[in-house]
């Protein structure tokens, strides 16, 4: 079973909205309503071995992933980041100076996107080859148009994505996966711009087709991808492209006019949304010429 | 250097308090401002092979301990809990039923505190022999009578422990630090009868020795405590009791009349607070018979 099978799984035992929680688990993050103030939360890991190679990946950069994986949260759902909080489970032998350095660079991520650093706590292993994890829970607000779900795509609706996909992951285990932005900007002058007419978004962590998958099953809809418009990095086919994950770039369904840039980042239309015909579930499907090619065939996530 | 030494560390680099962190990290939980709304927050970490032995323990009571440690530390603050998030790092091999019982028990252990489970995460170790690692965010609002932080204490408070203390580590691994009630309930009695006289507190994590010169630290002040008073679990000398740790009962400094029990838990007075003597730094001692022991030299931490 997946991880974000088992999550769902988990979460299906979790009542719906409620006026405490808003939004429900189960999305890029929960919204809280505390008095008259709406609060998202949500939480990531970044655990080495699986997202980072410690051994070729300064720690810098590993401090600055853990960080901007949950920021990348609050941009896709159009948030305002407010505050994090960091746990680090180190291995035994870890260190002082290095784990001051992992601190370090958290916290000076999260304060260059103004989203300081607020709590934390660190454990150490007891075995030797046990590996770090980090752990990082986002505050933030709905940005002024409101927080953006995944489930409110519409038939009629079209497919956009931000930057390029593919790629990330080099094969030294360096790359963009390490350095990205995540696009909290961009998306809060999404929103701004289109106010009501942004349906729905996600970031791209999975890879896209595996996360519009997510749009499609939250909406109740039929997305399909024209695979000849996915924005690729150089050198790469289009399943590459949607398959290889870790972009942090958003995924978003909207009507109307779109922008086909935010702040000098390109903005691509992909695809549209439709209705699923009678019978069939949501799905999101790659129009690859000739050939339909289902996005469950396609993707990758981290199994158990 | 030790775990908690460690983030003091790291906080130190941290501004003090702020508008929008009107208590910044470093006592049980931060407080935030937003809006109108001041929102306690904290994180926690469970591993397994440090915090619980998972071939002894059943993970109902992992998944509780998970939950019931976060808790805690709203207790310390006198706050009531609104919401928290769970995260797990599991060994590759742990299965979809183990993970389902985990996560069930955490949020049946939230659901029992009102304190509802809004989002999650799973990660996988690649690793097979790495430990399972649970990450429990908190989310509180500050009780009536507002947060209790570490570093109210003043000179003429006497000090006092909820419950009994030692012990909470059985020689199996079980115990009650795997069953223990996390104070809230007490904590918000405390603060609602004494209100401003209530000027400090911490709950029993690392042994009353270790998180009574959190609170001198905090406050700068000297605490003397009697071990003759300390109540302490059966068969125990005060060594134990002040040094086990986990207890997860409360230590607390106030002025004037405290009640010698809250809804059925005994309250017992065991020290006072007094000035540092002139270039003294804060310290906790010990008083047993005509000996005078600083706490410096027990209690027990997790060491790197």
């Amino acid at each position: 079973m997946r991880e974000s099978e088992l999550l769902q799984h988990i979460y299906a035992a979790t009542s719906g909205p409620t006026p405490l929680v808003p939004i429900p688990p189960g999305d890029d993050m929960a919204m809280l309503q505390i008095g008259d103030q709406a609060i998202l939360v949500g939480v990531d890991q970044l655990v080495a071995g699986r997202h980072v190679d410690l051994q070729a990946t300064p720690l810098e950069l590993v401090g600055r992933k853990a960080v901007t994986r949950s920021l990348s949260d609050v941009a896709a759902m159009a948030g305002d980041p407010v505050a994090l909080l960091a746990a680090a489970t180190l291995p035994p032998d870890f260190g002082h100076a290095r784990a001051t350095t992992l601190f370090d660079a958290m916290r000076e991520t999260a304060d260059r996107y103004a989203c300081p650093l607020v709590g934390g706590d660190i454990a150490f292993h007891s075995d030797p080859t046990a590996p770090l994890v980090c752990t990082v829970t986002v505050l933030a607000r709905p940005g002024p148009a409101g927080a953006v779900c995944r489930s409110g795509a519409r038939p009629g609706d079209r497919v956009f994505v931000t930057g390029r996909l593919g790629g990330s992951f080099g094969p030294d285990g360096l790359g963009r996966h390490l350095g990205f932005e995540p696009r909290i900007r961009e998306a809060l002058i999404l929103a701004g711009v289109l106010e009501s007419r942004l349906h729905a978004m996600i970031d791209i962590s999975d890879g896209l087709a595996r996360d519009a998958m997510h749009l499609a099953t939250g909406s109740g809809v039929r997305i399909e991808v024209d695979t000849s418009r996915v924005p690729r990095n150089d050198g790469l086919d289009w399943r590459r492209a949607v398959g290889d994950g870790e972009d942090y770039e958003l995924c978003f369904a909207a009507a109307g006019e779109v922008p086909t840039s935010l702040g000098g980042l390109p903005v691509t239309e992909i695809g549209r949304v439709l209705e699923t015909a009678p019978g069939d579930t949501p799905a999101v499907v790659f129009m690859a010429g000739a050939a339909v090619v289902d996005a469950t065939t396609l993707g990758w996530e981290h199994r158990s």
